[in-house]
């Protein structure tokens, strides 16, 4: 752990079948008003709705509704909620939903206090959050971001076409209820979706220096070993509890920050992916999978000994009488097959975009970032994309 | 994830090489009376002492002593520091040391707010702690106990000659320092004494189910992993800064909550320790290591496929040819060789125990506990003792 760092989550997190029984004890710490955001009718149609809706009225608390939070939430959406909030005097945002209804609630708990331009100062400038946000409670049922456990909110102007994250402690959700069997109805593409989401969170922080011996680094690697092999089981079988709970509490843990200290981490398949969704409207995680095998190529033979380990100790590759470079990308061939098996998209054409005609505009507007072990350039950015179609 | 858990870890982690710097933003969180609980003058000739009492007198804190915090500490050095943080009106206690400091620290900062009969209500009765204690920071000087990111305070009440421990979420430290340079003056006895007491707690762990595919025995094989070889590096050089900072990162988080969800736990090897603690007074990770081989070869043959795993995945052996239960006893040895290779107490007589006059006493006196692949009988206990001899 050569590089200094902090550690910190305070989510308290309920794992398991019996997760929602904490709930009323749970709402017993806020007050009477609870914002109860989510996003379209899978809540209502999967009986979480239900279930929730329960609790809080047994727990005398007076709800109020905000829902409609569309997939990648707009800041149009955060300023409607955080009216919403102010106007009934929320003591509690209850987030029921995936990752998109999340980022959105800890969007809200900011704007239901504070005024002005909040998109410049917090997710643009980056300023931390200093008028404490009203506490944010979650009950997850998409598995992917890792919302439910981290201080990010990805937010999208469409007015400028940037999709880009505000992140602060006091963003972390209070508690979060994790009951693997609410999973059990999403739809196979949406739950592959959210698989690679997981997967890319872990890589772009498992490709990047610090390459000393560390623990970030093989934690990573257990846990990715794990995703694919739960992958598989829950393809297999969508009720599979052991395979979902695998892939709910990975998905967590991914971004709980475990995986980051003495990491540079990289996060440029993000950047990428998050131009794509500015222009195309896709599913997050499948933009990752298309992308995600020509960028690790290119920039693989910056950091052959990485990609090597990945290869032998992630997919259990045989080094024996390969160059380092060839057993290096036969762990990314390993990947693209993992993500063709696993009824992922593999490339962008796979993802709906009819032709290239956009690739150069979103390679120009991409966010160039260092921490991996190359830093792109426009020209390579638009290679990636044009290999990824 | 098939078992229900929760998880919540409420300590700020700050570490590395300048992690002291962050001690006067966190200092001006809490009142101007500190209590600096430490133990004999170790921390007085490694300057730790010296830095953190200027940073105390710079940010204007009036500091009284609680010193001579003793290995194992007992309930009467927790009542008086109980009554020396009343005095003070301590509003903070700062634990500088290892998890002795840090245990007897929690302890006293539940014995400065709650008056009668502690031991009973706390440590025998395991009852929650109600009155809100004084918050706890530390500063860690040595590894193993894991205290530093746990809400335990283990406590040897001598007139019983019970050594048992108190948990509650209110005792986790507020924050902790940790700079694995701290360490660098520790005499390895004591080095892979702490070390041996962090492998056992993820052992503890690790066997007893459940056993379907799981994230917290990934993550307790990566952790053994690195350890392993930290190990050696620090062996070799007890100045290897990846080595130490390794061992102390393993430490915090293999008592940090994350490698339990979904595991029943043993602890057998613990409950042993604690009584043979009780009648010699012996470094703790140096009992745990004398009894552990034994232990785990009684035990085997009723968790074979966990051993056998133990065997493949942590120490890298080869299964070709042998059968399961070989492979599993294999890995024990290798467990035994590491014990051996890193300078640790092999058997009883190394740890410095006389005769084996006391050992029926200390089987009879033994917590026997369920959750581990095999419950001991007292017939058992006294055998794992003998064979340990």
């Amino acid at each position: 752990m050569n590089q200094d760092f902090e550690f910190y989550n305070p989510t308290q997190v309920f794992f398991g079948r019996s997760a929602m029984e904490n709930l009323s004890g749970l709402l017993s710490l806020y007050g009477k008003n609870v914002l109860l955001a989510y996003g379209g009718g899978s809540i209502q149609q999967n009986g979480v709705y239900e279930q929730v809706m329960q609790v809080l009225q047994a727990c005398g608390k007076k709800v109020t509704e905000f829902s409609g939070i569309m997939p990648n939430p707009t800041y149009q959406k955060v300023l409607e909620g955080g009216a919403i909030a102010r106007s009934c005097g929320a003591d509690l945002i209850l987030a029921v939903g995936g990752g998109s209804v999340i980022d959105c609630a800890k969007a809200v708990s900011i704007a239901a206090v504070e005024r002005g331009d909040l998109w410049t100062r917090h997710w643009l400038e980056k300023r931390p959050v200093e008028i404490p946000p009203i506490p944010v409670g979650t009950v997850l049922t998409m598995v992917g971001t890792g919302s439910e456990m981290d201080g990010d909110a990805v937010i999208t102007n469409e007015e400028t076409k940037i999709k880009t994250s505000c992140w602060d402690y006091c963003l972390y959700p209070k508690f979060s209820i994790l009951n693997p069997e609410y999973t059990y109805s999403v739809p196979e593409y949406q739950m592959v979706s959210g698989i690679f989401d997981t997967l890319s969170h872990i890589m772009e922080i498992y490709f990047s220096p610090e390459d000393e011996d560390n623990i970030s680094d093989d934690f990573a690697e257990a846990l990715m070993g794990n995703i694919i092999r739960s992958t598989a089981a829950a393809l297999k079988d969508p009720q599979d509890y052991t395979a979902r709970s695998n892939l709910m509490w990975a998905s967590s843990l991914a971004l709980s920050g475990l995986l980051a200290p003495s990491k540079k981490e990289d996060w440029e398949v993000h950047q990428i992916q998050h131009q794509l969704g500015a222009y195309y409207d896709c599913a997050h995680g499948m933009g990752l999978a298309a992308i995600s095998p020509a960028y690790y190529r290119l920039v693989c033979p910056y950091g052959v000994p990485r990609f090597k380990r990945f290869a032998i100790n992630v997919w259990g590759l045989d080094p024996t009488g390969k160059s380092d470079l060839d057993v290096a990308m036969a762990g990314i061939d390993a990947l693209a097959a993992f993500i063709r098996d696993s009824h992922m998209t593999a490339n962008l054409r796979e993802l709906g975009i009819p032709d290239d005609s956009l690739l150069e505009t979103i390679s120009s507007t991409c966010n160039l970032r260092q921490g991996g072990y190359y830093t792109l350039t426009r020209e390579d950015v638009l290679q990636v994309l044009r290999k990824s179609f």
